[in-house]
């Protein structure tokens, strides 16, 4: 998918809600059976409630490999299912040397065709330079997280007077056009995404941490958005998980419908 | 595996090799198909090949998610396959928030029971807990790569003067016994093992980058070995595409054999 095409999205829907298919077997409403049919089952029906509201899907593997290969069968049929409208993303976070890195980028672009894939920086350059040589393809790496741990390192001080994370960022959108690479930047850390937007102008963020991480919508478009939007903010177990009875799908629309009712406010007020 | 069990295995054989299962569909021997049965068939001949001469397997999971579900099922058969003496790695490099790390440690060490897996350290500490709650299992944190990229970030100076690198290995350190954790420390650097070894000196190092990437037996045994010898030295494309003939395995066991020659050497030298 083109960024013209993304932008266009949110433009015609006022909304850039991506929801997160961080489908937990265990957390299957009742009636759904904890099997890999149900997850598919479950996937479909949050898709086909959600898709009006929101204009990306990011599928967590982990959720999925943890089910072996029913698990990777289930990913398979859920992104299938998800409309050719909506930007879809692996969040897998790989990365390893360059050969490695290869094959991680065929699994999530080619074997599974999903559109993006999240990407951890810890190794450099040459970890991630084999996701970017795809040139229809996007790569989406880490910055600045929102869980507790983001200050073991990516918010320690180097030598030069950057966080970890701030170096990152600037090395890494040196490495690639905001055409095909985005970064992750939790929601948590809203006050910081001013100085972020200084360091990476162009380039989308995906900000996790809205909603059940406890993020503020308002101070996340306040802050981050710029001249394309810019943004795909996901929320995941707030949407799918929203009733944990019959009426899931439901809820998931009307949770969705809520962040997407804000998106709207928040992009009419500018 | 206990570590005792695992040192016990290494001073019986006087081997510290790990071999790397890379296996590169695209790099099988001439008569060997390239499908799943394929990749199975050479990986149980290496295995049968060398688990004389070395005291670990390596499992590379971006050769294996490349094929899809036909790969899964490819090192679910492998590591079936490999002796229970073995000390067995899954090479994922994961790592993520905890609710989703808690389901790539399920994923590697109970759906597919390897005992370590290697994780990477960017999200710090809360990413790498859920590893670390397997008593029984091993967590293998990236220190130092052997790559280029490692001088983006892992070999950026910090404020308080440590590299990232030696960041990480102190903070993490700190974190878990030398019962349950390692570190990955590229062999190209062997000069830097001593100051790693001051950081870390009872934590088990897992070396790659001896034999096709290019580091030095004789430095990283000199600088890298403690009290319990501590080391496990991958080697993957040099034993395990020795040859690309129908003499693959027996290619595979003189390599091997060759490293695990000059291991003894090394040890009874000291």
């Amino acid at each position: 998918m083109t960024k013209q095409y993304l932008v266009d999205q949110i433009i015609a829907k006022q909304s850039y809600l991506c929801v997160g298919l961080d489908t937990d077997i265990e957390k299957l409403p009742a009636g759904i059976p904890k099997t890999k049919q149900g997850v598919i089952a479950f996937n479909k029906a949050i898709i086909d409630a959600t898709a009006p509201y929101c204009v990306s899907y990011k599928v967590n593997t982990a959720f999925y490999e943890s089910q072996g290969i029913a698990g990777w069968e289930a990913m398979e049929e859920t992104l299938a299912h998800i409309p050719s409208t909506h930007f879809t993303i692996a969040d897998a976070k790989r990365g390893d040397i360059g050969n490695t890195s290869s094959q991680y980028a065929k699994t999530f672009f080619e074997v599974l065709p999903f559109d993006a894939i999240t990407v951890a920086p810890y190794m450099g350059k040459d970890s991630i330079d084999p996701f970017l040589a795809y040139q229809n393809k996007w790569t989406i790496v880490l910055g600045l997280t929102s869980n507790p741990g983001s200050q073991n390192f990516e918010q320690q001080k180097l030598a030069n007077g950057q966080f970890l994370f701030e170096s990152v960022l600037e090395q890494v959108s040196s490495w690639a056009s905001a055409e095909q690479l985005m970064f992750v930047v939790g929601a948590t850390k809203a006050a910081d995404l001013a100085a972020i937007r200084k360091i990476i102008p162009e380039h989308f963020l995906l900000v996790p941490g809205v909603g059940a991480q406890g993020g503020s919508l308002e101070d996340v478009t306040k802050y981050g958005k710029n001249n394309d939007i810019g943004l795909l903010v996901n929320a995941s177990r707030a949407v799918i998980f929203a009733s944990s009875g019959n009426d899931f799908a439901e809820a998931a629309a009307i949770a969705a419908k809520g962040y997407a009712n804000d998106m709207k406010i928040l992009l009419e007020n500018k």
